[in-house]
């Protein structure tokens, strides 16, 4: 029988693997993969909007994802895992650019709940997320 | 002994309870009671600034209840608790009030990570706070 520290380790890899496999399908444009990787009543929580779920997620993704590339960068900070449940804070970074355009950076912290499908699968079940357009530096 | 449920239901009433004396020592100036509340490693996240800890918490606060009434409403939207972790998600609405002056209103979400202590006393572990001023409503 696995110790609970190794349980506990082997979570958070397996977090940190669902967080990569969550930037490359954004790069990617592969919403079907995103979606997978959201708990069904998951929850985002944005500056200057109401809260929203799956359904606006998915339609915000389509709008977004039409000719535009993305590159992003995540430093997670810590991850804390408990049984099923999981949270973690992580600072992240985006640079989108459209074919024509001016790169779009936007930037901030992440609080973010995860919970382990029965599948044993990492899911996102809350995300408080601060990821904002950078402001140019004041003069 | 008690059932799991049992605990869980106890530990959310405790939880209610924690958030009621918190926003009474915030309407108090008590910061003695305030600090009492929070982890020693702490995080605040909000919108705008790095993440800060415990002392600059104190310092912000100090700053802020000189001569200045605080009205505060919290809406928790659902607490889900796992052993000696917890996590909320609520709505808080502040008014604050200086003796001769105008009431500036804030609100926000919140996505908040508990953390039970030895003794069985909840606190603050990290704190996703989207409380912001709140903006005239468009003509």
């Amino acid at each position: 029988m696995q110790s609970e520290a190794t349980v506990k380790q082997a979570d958070k890899q397996a977090i940190r693997e669902m967080v990569d496999t969550w930037l490359d399908a954004s790069k990617r444009g592969d919403l079907t993969t995103l979606l997978n990787l959201l708990a069904d009543d998951v929850v985002f929580i944005v500056p200057g909007k109401e809260p929203f779920g799956k359904e606006e997620f998915a339609a915000q993704n389509q709008e977004q994802m039409n000719d535009t590339k993305m590159e992003a960068k995540i430093d997670i900070k810590e991850i804390e895992v408990v049984g099923a449940w999981a949270w973690m804070r992580s600072f992240l970074r985006i640079t989108f650019t459209r074919p024509e355009g001016e790169p779009t950076k936007l930037s901030g912290h992440i609080l973010t709940i995860l919970q382990k499908n029965p599948d044993g699968k990492w899911v996102i079940k809350r995300d408080a997320n601060f990821v904002t357009p950078e402001t140019a530096s004041p003069q």
